[in-house]
């Protein structure tokens, strides 16, 4: 089965590269674009067909390695 | 309105942070994950309510900036 997980900064946390990008933006000429958030997808395959397992299984990697809990949230996503 | 841009490196090209994230999911003991890939989600507001209109500002926005056209691929979605 596959895992999508999308990884962002919690609500209130400064994103740098947000800003950077809007500034950019601004600077091309798109004035009215606000707000910029920059997450990340991380998608993979894994084996086993149940997917509440599959899902824990995922949030103890997003805990341990894929996510910085202290200013990230994440959601995850399990398709067969 | 709102823009969620999704960004993915093309199929066929190396996806060295996927790797990154594979080994160290196969060192933490999670051996079956495999194919992973990292793609970033860039979200913002901006102004106006026509929603073709917005999809084809952000789409030139992608060209332009927020991906590497040759190496990526990108998905544009707008919600009111």
């Amino acid at each position: 089965m596959k895992a999508v997980v999308h990884v962002y900064l919690k609500t209130g946390v400064l994103d740098v590269q947000g800003k950077a990008v809007q500034t950019a933006l601004h600077g091309l000429g798109w004035a009215d674009v606000d707000d910029v958030r920059v997450g990340r997808v991380i998608e993979f395959a894994l084996a086993g067909d149940d997917e509440t397992e599959a899902k824990s299984r995922v949030e103890a990697m997003c805990a341990r390695l894929l996510a910085n809990p202290v200013i990230e949230g994440y959601r995850v996503e399990i398709a067969a």
